[in-house]
């Protein structure tokens, strides 16, 4: 008899491949084993769109480690080109079939790892079999892709506006083809982003030549006598596509747990509890095919990403090894570069807020990534969502060319520890002309939401004003730039008035006391000021629009 | 009689006019009156060394706002050139000393504003006044250093290897003067950076030419006939010196508040409470002229930032116009760039841990900024000092010319909720190839640090191991990098033998069980390995160096 730890994973991707090397550095006599259906061990999957288009330039970048390193350095069997038929969990056995020969085997485990993953969703419409169609989730997809996109390929249709959808539409117009994003919902990255932010997003994409067509579902595809397809139907129309790209999402890959009777959780990943444990205690799962807690709501969710993964593995390294190392939750934390506009996000956007039920307040807030006197100084735009209430930050995007990244990693630490906008507005960021502002973005926008609570500001969204203006409303929109700015680009409302904020306080007498304002600058900080001055001198109706022009999502002049 | 309030502020660089700014937002009736001394109102002061270089070519740049806009857009009054000569705090009076008439009066006050700021130290040595020492503090220093670098000036010796003079030394060095940087300390940034981070920033800046003297303090100036200095003597030598920057230090200026007899703190700046009200409860004070509290130690501390003196203002604003905002203190955060490397810092640095008697594990973790496959990844080095049993992070310093001030803003973040290595960890940090790894180096570091707490890692400072040498200890220095590596770069030390890790386990038997061993590699990451298999195949003494090769502040081959 062997006393030895017999580790078996499967799953060869991210987590698992962490999880097996973490068990070895804390056990050196572990067997341990990792089985991996495709011919690719620790693939850098979130590579695969730069991979096609050419940013990395070599395929063997995409795998981090290969299983010779894996055995000399680690000592741990990796058994590529094989998959996990079923697990037996009374005798504490998997079966395996290894593909290369169509041979079956059993292997024994102790602890038994699943990093399963997840698969792309396929819909079951006419023609989604036909050449040129492909899902991305691994290197032999993106090697796929790549062989198909021979110099006749022009245009391509992009079916999903998340992640893979928004990287693939860079990826596929940075090789000069066109590229048509249809997107079910409203607008791009529905799950992470609210709308007013999508759309910042998505003026820069169509800048660059990117088509959306949002609300519509597709139908099917058509193909040619070499059935290849040639054509994209959605329920209003049809795109003409020489290759497509499937990215409506993923399922997690939890037949093998279902099927050996694991419990699995009510958004459809395996259950597991905070040490990563599923309902057979010697069977651990992660990565994304399990739920994570989300940290702001303590709801159970599905947000496969592979930073959660590499901890996950870690974390089953440490415990299927004699460790007890809990996995505190996600806060849904995403960046995603599209083309020159850095996006990022953490915690609850508004629609999310608002479905658990939060009582919110809300900010747009422009801001420059660095000192402006600085060269280079680039823009972003900031949402913040905080609790009204408590003025606990519950989440935030921030989207631009400027640094986004670094600010939502920063409300990303703060979220999880519960902090509220004044803590927000007196954390100690690090300050110099290059870096940053003497008050961070961050510190600006929870600033706003701080006036919003004490009454001094008080803002309408975008979105508010827009439905005034196409209501008819009587309001003066009171635009307080310069006639330069204005002349350059302004808003076509026959509500809008340019009143300069230098001349604001002498002016006061043009307008009337009881007139409904709105006050609109660029970035929202002079309209603020203009509220202030307007509301110190008697005013009662004044609002400023949050984020101003930047945050406009509508038609502007010029 | 006048029922408003009557605010008066003396300091026009970045917390008084935040100050008096924000109090007009929150009371529109407020008389509000600004005195600065210079004739500059909201100098970007931190831009300085980038006007000097020509980065920032527009002197108009470094002034944020002008009287004119206080006037017409917040109806506040602004003197400049005009000087606070003392207060009369029975009868709530400042005399005023107007600069241009040379003529004195006398402002009321209800609540009275001190951001009186900081002076540079200037050392009482022979020679000080020459022409040619400037300091560097205000936009009129930084219009004299420029009209006197004409092209003659051809050497430069900075005094004091602080921000200031670090910003000066890259400055001067990028007009082509020839730099020295003479520190009294034995390195440089000497209150930020411990020793081994500061010798990485060192190689850097010696790579551009920069020269340092270290551990030498400056006993005069020499100058020629014109009263032109030419020669800086220290007790060492002496160096050829057209210009010369004091840059030693800044003390914060109380004069007025000590005549006035309010109280000062312990480390000789004006003592506030929370609310930065000083011992009379009608003057606030904000900025540089204050003492903060230092959020990890709770202790008082004198740290002269614009980002501190941002935030004090918009709390002075507050809480003068019938507020009660708290400032919860800082954590001496700092960021600068010295030519292509980034240097950023929070919380407590190893000496201060120590000096405040915790009982302390730190780290040296080497990484890359993004993804190694996604083009253009830049390294950086982190320091991590945590207390030894809670975990607790006390602080961080981050160098290197990939994106070192985000992983620093994370830090600060996390260590202001009192985050532990575990919290760091598991934050729930942005990820996409071009933004990140899959683990962010924090992470990585954090879990140095707890491998060091589980007993897994064990490890030797690159100071201890270099000891070693130096005292021709018998011990085996294990490099386990390739053959390739080896020759490009390693220690020439007579222990140092290379064994590359893939052979390791295979080598083992050449090994002596019994010798003490320190494995090596460029980032730690194969040295961890190779102490992991040799502590598995029953070594008993191995321990790997600290952030390897990369951290390693010592000579090297090649």
């Amino acid at each position: 008899m062997n006393s030895k730890n017999k580790i078996l994973v499967i799953g060869g991707t991210a987590c698992g491949p962490k999880a097996a090397a973490r068990a070895r550095r804390c056990d050196p006599e572990a067997q341990i084993t990792i089985i991996e259906q495709s011919p690719y061990i620790s693939s850098a999957t979130c590579g695969l769109p730069y991979y096609i288009d050419g940013i990395i330039p070599n395929q063997d970048s995409l795998t981090v480690r290969g299983p010779r390193y894996f055995k000399q350095v680690l000592n741990i069997d990796v058994l590529v080109s094989t998959r996990a038929l079923s697990i037996d969990r009374s005798s504490r056995k998997v079966q395996i079939l290894d593909m290369a020969t169509n041979s079956t085997s059993a292997l024994e485990y102790d602890k038994l790892v699943l990093a399963t993953g997840t698969s792309p969703v396929v819909p079951d419409i006419p023609g989604v079999k036909l050449a040129g169609i492909h899902t991305l989730s691994n290197i032999t997809d993106a090697v796929a892709v790549k062989k198909y996109l021979t110099p006749e390929i022009k245009q391509a249709t992009i079916i999903g506006a998340g992640l893979i959808g928004m990287e693939m539409a860079e990826s596929l117009a940075s090789l000069g083809v066109g590229v048509t994003v249809v997107e079910m919902k409203d607008w791009l990255l529905p799950s992470l982003l609210d709308f007013e932010m999508a759309a910042y997003v998505e003026k820069q994409a169509r800048q660059k030549g990117v088509k959306f067509l949002f609300g519509q579902r597709v139908t099917g595809f058509e193909g040619d006598s070499a059935g290849r397809v040639f054509r994209v139907m959605t329920a209003k129309g049809q795109v003409a596509s020489d290759i497509v790209i499937l990215a409506i999402g993923v399922r997690p890959n939890i037949s093998l747990a279902m099927e050996s009777k694991l419990e699995i959780g009510e958004k459809g990943g395996i259950k597991v509890n905070q040490f990563l444990q599923t309902s057979d205690p010697a069977i651990y799962a992660g990565g994304d095919c399990v739920e994570n807690i989300h940290r702001v709501t303590g709801q159970p969710v599905l947000v496969p990403l592979g930073s959660t993964a590499n901890k996950h593995g870690r974390i089953i390294g440490t415990n299927i090894t004699g460790g007890k190392d809990p996995f505190p939750g996600v806060l849904g934390t995403s960046a995603v570069k599209i083309f020159d506009t850095n996006v990022a996000c953490t915690g609850l956007n508004e629609s999310g807020a608002r479905e658990n039920s939060y009582d919110i307040l809300t900010c747009l807030v422009p801001g420059e990534e660095h000192a402006r006197y600085y060269p280079g100084a680039k823009e972003i735009l900031i949402k913040l969502i905080a609790e009204k209430n408590s003025g606990k930050v519950l989440g935030g995007q921030i989207v631009g060319p400027g640094e986004a990244v670094k600010r939502v990693d920063v409300l990303a630490s703060s979220i999880t520890f519960g902090a509220t906008v004044d803590d927000l507005a007196n954390l100690d960021l690090a300050y110099a002309p290059p870096y940053n502002n003497a008050m961070d973005p961050l510190h600006n926008a929870a600033n706003v939401i701080r006036n919003k609570q004490a009454g001094l500001a008080e803002a309408l969204t975008p979105m508010e004003v827009e439905a005034k203006i196409r209501n008819n409303k009587n309001f003066i929109f009171l635009d307080v730039r310069t006639e330069k700015e204005w002349n350059e680009q302004h808003i076509p409302a026959p509500q809008v008035l340019l009143m300069p904020l230098d001349n604001l306080r002498k002016a006061l007498g043009k307008l009337p006391k009881n007139a409904e304002i709105v006050t609109l600058c660029r970035v929202s900080i002079r309209a603020y000021q203009a509220q202030r001055i307007l509301k110190g001198a008697g005013f009662s109706k004044v609002k400023f629009v949050d984020g101003s022009l930047t945050a406009w999502p509508y038609e502007l002049t010029g």
